[in-house]
């Protein structure tokens, strides 16, 4: 950097010439066609774009109750993982990963298609859809960072953040949303999921477990006879600080998953997922009540992100009360998930994997039980979709089943690949004298709180 | 929880058969019928939804300020508050708190019908109606934990929050969004209350003024001479970032208040919101300058806060520089309030009587004297409503004299009764070690802040 | 204060009186008249409100960011500061800023017109303006407080906060978005600003410059011998949850500057806009990567902001690659600037001149480069806007380059002199005294966190 003028100058000159050469008619890109077509897509746009806000505004959320579930010294690295996943992550699904998912379909397994948004893609509804697919994306990317906490490498969160973003998330959801062979099953209408209760949080969830399992527990969490201690973290305020905007954003995931405004059914599926949310809140506070005789503020906040995974499928094609049902479910599962993995040894800091991955599984299942034929795919508007209860068979549950199954083997699979080569090629956990120091000195120059008597636990 | 799998299993053939034999014609859950008969109707369930979101994301807000404006060492405990009030609230508005409110009046008194959004709501625009309402709801719920925090137990918040929001709230709400009583008072047109200033705000400062009360001020608020002393919040930073959210999220409260995108009124409302909070922060900023000769942070926030709950009533009604006047009111009566309730010894750690109660029931009061007649009421657009110095003569006021007095009482013969059955019946207030030791110890199991060196003020 | 209630009854009668005097027939308060002209205005106006909801929820990023990367000793001060900006602000704008900026044109210079919102100004389409153009121009005033964070007095920046809102921004925007001279320019299409690089940003950073010159360097950051000390911010979480809230606002800020959600190249602007953020997120992290092998989280925090302020300008008129190597550049360029802010012995404690002032100039010149004929000015939609790399010529180019010279000369020298004036008549720094035991105790009567112990650094 001695001439950073010099580096600049080259850098535009080559960036000009190459937009020159690359410069190529656009399909769309002022809307004017797109908007003769359809006089409505106005309010389509609108309601899209303002959910997406919603859905990227759900990384402050994830970065503030993965820190506040963490200890201080690692206050600086999670912002640090949590600004990279969305940083990096969407460069790499700008420039490859959102042609495998919504490219043209291959053989029911991957897209193909122009890189770069380009070969004419530069058409306003390519943006919209390209816009909802990333920040889908980016929430798939950081759930991780919480499974794999306070000792992993940055260096490694970042290749990670690439890779999942480019390959592991875009080429299941081709198989769930890109026309892909999930999709196309035999059974009910196909494996269905209506915000990514699969796709995002079950994949996310079950990529984390993989990274927890690989990277083995932080100094300190089990004793030498393998019992859990508990690694209490840094701010409970920021904590529910977090849920609070993820609750928030969830109001985005899900009711603008339906990407059309015109389908009123979005006031259904807020209501269900505000209720589901009460209800894995109200179930897990209960449960550990019992259980300690204490109201265990930490698993309250996980019960509210557990109903809201767990009706992110099931949402727009259920009643009320089977969302309060299921949140209540997740709620229920959440706990057993989180006491599980400590019986299994498995550190997962903030509960991500239970969250996650436990729910995002039965979110999926819940569709074959209880969807209520009222409403259809969002893709095709009839036939509705019809769950067990309902009289629709076990048709889709057989579907739902096999999705889930598919997408816990695949994230676990690709996780367990990509963290082991990592550790090869660079190692992903950092030394034990930088993870009882604390990530944040070592890896970023500082601790997160200077000015504050901080105990190194 | 020895066999949670079997509880599981049980759960679900319960809530399935239950499903079945609940399953009932929904009247139009897709929103076919709603779109074919108004086709601007997407925009407004956007609008309307948008708006809801805001609403619901003030929750952060309010979780915020308040444990900004008080002791480290109950930051979980007002954690577990701020999120139980939603959580559990939100189902027992779901049960029966919605019917109450919105059902078909019985008497000018109460709203009857089916519970738990069944019997024939399976509706796009009931559904929407309800979310709306709950979240207005949960804004009321979440007032009273600030007048009583630092010393109320968690159980008795825990049936509080149930209480204010199945019988409470709903009650009071039907008097004058439900077609009850106050909505029809034979003077001027009826009781208004735009967005509600006196339905949420006022019901849950006055609640929370009784609470304050039966409760008793906390240890060291009072010298035994009476005098207060000043128990700083243990994070401005968090206090303003709260009042902040609280900000974003009024712009949801009033404007959406219309119910209707197509009201473009909506342009003014926003307007008058943002200046009225302006004005109240401005006024409380400089009189306690002057009386103090410090730039009080703490008193400028909750000027900005009373500047927006008087304005709540009357926004769609006022023109600009009627909003100012009225914030600039509501910033001085903020400041009034404050030192009158230290005056009488009730101690309200955060100032919610204050800024919810003694502005909620300006803010009604405002209506009957700065409404220019350029705007109707929600439900009846015509005739317009005129307060006194826009020549409607005295009959607006009188309504809405009546109603901020009805409010007041209300709210407050409730919240007394209410915590004093709760205090016979299971104890309201933690013990004095708990108290002193802080109730995240005790109640929760641990500090918000363990890796932070605390001083026990 | 004695007889408070007297001194309220006194003001509502004297508001009362001037409101029967003043009050005017309106030309469309409740929006008929509009909605009969445009059925689709009521997308328009969801459209727009909601953005502007976004763009006020800013300042809350800009008071995290900002106290996040100073000390705990300022943290009130800070708060204090960032709320004032907008309630002072505000009212300014209110009263007199609105009309220098949008009033009728004089002569290029200014705009003049009623005051105070009033005659004839009472319209629902004049609101909306008017609510869009304040959370713009009190963006502008916020970030000046990061570059004077941590010694100027709070009185200082009261005044300051009312001039910038009344004066300074209303002018320089009316030269650019008011009709003023710069739009008429006789290159290209005449200064094209879409969402504010220039009008906010570089306005906003250069008078920040100004104020960081003329207020000198904090005690401690530079040795005898010139060379800069690191002061690190008291919570870099905060900055991260302050950056994340920037970044969702600019959801707003940017893809509603096209007021009308009828052109659908909103879907392109948001694109470019997230793009943007990343791209400079990463590459100011890996250009001090290389330079001093450390993940620096600030430097990629505040890269994020870099290429958001430079997409500001162009983000409606490039395709998203361009927006990424647009960003890229920004993120080289923060760089840049903080490196050889402090080679110069300015003491911006945040960084904001390099982000908001840097990278407003820069954002203005890459339309001149960039802009590739698809979209046209928001005023006009036709002719398209075209740079020097897809066939435009240097016109475009000219246009800009003057433009932000004008920004930053305008800013720079109303900022100097503004703040010597000031500096004449009340004093802007704090002693040094103050400055060293922080602002907080002295200015605000007390800590931002009096539970915890901290260290005075």
């Amino acid at each position: 950097m001695k001439r950073p003028w010099v580096f600049l100058l080259l850098s535009l000159l080559i960036f000009g010439m190459a937009g020159v050469a690359f410069a190529e008619t656009a399909p769309d890109p002022f809307g004017i066609k797109t908007l003769a077509d359809n006089p409505g897509a106005a309010v389509d746009y609108v309601w899209v774009l303002v959910c997406g806000f919603l859905v990227m505004f759900m990384q402050a959320g994830f970065a503030m109750v993965e820190t506040g579930f963490c200890r201080a010294k690692n206050a600086t690295n999670l912002m640090a993982k949590n600004t990279i996943d969305l940083v990096a992550g969407s460069l790499g699904f700008f420039v490859v990963g959102y042609v495998f998912l919504k490219g043209a379909d291959a053989g029911g397994f991957i897209g193909l298609g122009p890189l770069f948004l380009r070969g004419g893609q530069y058409d306003v509804g390519k943006y919209l859809d390209f816009f909802w697919q990333l920040v889908f994306c980016a929430t798939a990317a950081t759930i991780v960072s919480g499974a794999v906490a306070e000792r992993l490498k940055f260096s490694a969160y970042l290749f990670y953040s690439v890779i999942i973003s480019m390959l592991v998330y875009p080429i299941y959801g081709h198989w769930v949303w890109g026309g892909g062979w999930l999709s196309r099953l035999p059974f009910g209408l196909g494996h269905l999921d209506f915000a990514g209760s699969g796709v995002v949080h079950a994949v996310g969830g079950m990529f984390g477990l993989a990274g927890a399992i690989v990277l083995g527990p932080r100094f300190g969490k089990f004793t030498k006879e393998g019992k859990p201690n508990a690694i209490p973290g840094h701010s409970i305020t920021l904590a529910a600080l977090g849920v609070f905007i993820l609750w928030f954003g969830w109001f985005g995931f899900n009711p603008g998953s339906t990407f059309n405004a015109h389908h009123l059914r979005i006031s259904v599926i807020a209501v269900n997922t505000l209720l589901a949310a009460s209800a894995g809140g109200l179930a897990a506070l209960l449960i550990v009540l019992m259980k300690t005789k204490t109201y265990d503020v930490g698993m309250m906040l996980n019960g509210v992100l557990a109903g809201l995974v767990a009706v992110t499928a099931p949402c727009a094609w259920v009643e009320a009360w089977a969302a309060v049902v299921i949140g209540s479910i997740a709620g229920i599962l959440v706990v057993i998930g989180v006491y599980t993995l400590e019986g299994l040894k498995i550190d997962d800091p903030v509960g991500a994997v239970s969250v996650h991955g436990v729910n995002g599984i039965w979110g999926l299942i819940s569709v074959g039980l209880f969807a209520d034929g009222t409403y259809g795919n969002y893709a095709t508007e009839a036939p509705f979709v019809k769950g067990l209860f309902y009289g629709g068979g076990a048709g889709q549950l057989i579907a739902q089943v096999i999705g889930a199954a598919v997408a816990g083997l695949w994230a676990f699979l690709c996780g367990y690949i990509v963290f082991k080569i990592l550790d090869a090629v660079i190692g992903i956990r950092v030394s034990p004298r930088e993870e009882i120091g604390g990530l944040d000195v070592v890896e970023h120059g500082g601790s997160a709180y200077p000015d504050f008597y901080t105990q190194n636990k």
